[in-house]
């Protein structure tokens, strides 16, 4: 790809997203307020880069890290960009202001995706004159390693753009998805909230233990559900196939949701019991050196699923 | 393993069960009423037994099978077992009708474990002068390539039975978990019910396409939970781990369980709707094919979870 990429935060999932445009051939500038971040931002994706040439799926690391440059200009970094990935502090306050510093900087034909996982873009957009060229583009941490992206438009988005995002994203080897309205959580945390919910009720109702459940995942639901979805699975759960699976087991289905029609928050007491049992449990150490574990497994998880021909 | 087990059932279920402890060393005696059945049992475990070795988590599958006979006699499989896995059709009659015919034949510190996926042991052991060595241990299919095994008691389970299932189990391979109490759809449909309760109602009110929502598990949520448990996923999303996570963001998951608190029945139009958009999908022409692909991908994840030092 030849089109100029800007990104505006320089975090974590800023850094990434650098590398996933470079990756696919971008030029990239990434602008942070902060030019202390730089260093520690080049050296994520230095890393990943290396990683990623080290399980054989990037020939030449070197050149895509030479198309990655950082300035602390706003300005810099959307001159030219056809498309800007915002990526800063998940807070509406924080979101809003850095919009209104894109908004002027905008020309036709440029897109302002943002990162957001949980905001609908007509909370910080709606006052902007190029709002139709703002939507959501919602990565999964890391977005180099797990390429589901959510594009989610704001009433005013304009089509055009949104079907530019979705080829873009395609393009750079990541795969969107449409979510069709500002609803709360999206798709995927709505997906993973629901199990999660029925995780934690679970737990504090004594049915499992933490490391029980997790297992059930892990070593059950999940190995289908990575590189199948859920439909395709119940799909293959039936002999006709997937109506007739539904018309099979949805009154289970309907029964357990209604089992929990009158939810409550997670409690305290079941918070505080699980932290003390998952901690000791943790692969490793700390919080950073059990992530590096984890996106170390990610990669090469990718690498099996390029390898067998799926995403 | 020393240990002789009994498998009642030769379906695939009964047939993945026996490949699954002529694995670990077991000698393994299949009962079916209708000898019909076993030429394709066999064929199958032999199948899977030679795709286990192709892919190197296997070095003798001619030894294994050896291990496997095959009787129309229920008295002669149960002969001298130490465990026995039932794996008939699932129906509660069917399941009330073969318990009763195992009863008499145990001896002191025999088990049978029922595959059943949501019947409780308790509706079909209570009447059994034996009752006290049965309980659930239900696999996914298949449970060879699929290593979860749910154990749920009855009330009235001797707790050393629970014990030496979840023993057994481990010691074959398998991954155990104990369900505390007989709970609808145990914890394994319970969690998968959540996620697919959400995913049909956002189907059938037009927020996401059915491939959509496939894709955002099998290239966003299900990567990590192929190898990763939801709250150790969650312990790593947080700074400092799964109860900052938990106080962060479960306004936002209550919130989303709020909106579903009248939970209705999936529609028969989106039923109707998602078949017509899931089957031409299909990555093979029909669902045998489909299951031979799934399976063939399920058999490679196990490889490469085992090389990466995983269950």
């Amino acid at each position: 790809m030849q089109q100029k990429i800007g990104i505006v935060g320089s975090g974590l999932i800023g850094s990434s997203w650098a590398l996933v445009f470079a990756r696919a051939g971008c030029e990239v500038t990434v602008y942070d307020r902060d030019p202390d971040t730089f260093a520690m931002s080049g050296q994520y994706i230095r890393e990943n880069l290396e990683a990623l040439a080290a399980y054989e799926m990037l020939a030449d690391p070197e050149a895509v890290f030479r198309r990655i440059a950082f300035t602390p200009r706003i300005e810099e970094a959307l001159d030219e960009a056809g498309y800007v990935q915002e990526s800063v502090f998940e807070q509406l306050e924080v979101k809003r202001e850095v919009f209104e510093r894109i908004d002027p900087l905008l020309k036709p034909g440029m897109i302002v995706g943002s990162s957001t996982s949980g905001i609908p873009a007509s909370r910080f957009t709606q006052s902007l004159s190029n709002r139709q060229a703002c939507l959501i583009a919602h990565p999964v941490n890391p977005p180099h390693l797990i390429p589901l992206v959510e594009i989610v438009p704001a009433p005013w988005t304009d089509t055009a753009a949104v079907a530019a995002t979705r080829q873009l994203m395609e393009t750079a080897g990541q795969v969107p998805i449409l979510v069709n309205g500002e609803l709360e959580g999206f798709i995927l945390n709505r997906l993973q909230g629901a199990l999660l919910n029925e995780a934690w009720w679970l737990y504090q109702e004594g049915y499992a233990t933490a490391d029980d459940i997790d297992k059930t995942v892990r070593d059950g639901l999940g190995l289908r559900w990575s590189f199948m979805g859920p439909f395709q699975t119940i799909d293959l759960n039936s002999p006709k196939g997937i109506a007739e699976y539904a018309e099979r087991l949805s009154p289970l289905y309907l029964s357990v949701a209604r089992s929990r029609s009158d939810p409550q928050p997670w409690s305290r007491e079941a918070i505080h019991r699980a932290e003390q049992e998952v901690r000791p449990k943790r692969v490793q150490d700390d919080i950073p050196k059990s992530r590096l574990w984890r996106d170390k497994l990610l990669l090469a998880l990718k690498k099996w699923k390029m390898d067998a021909g799926l995403q």
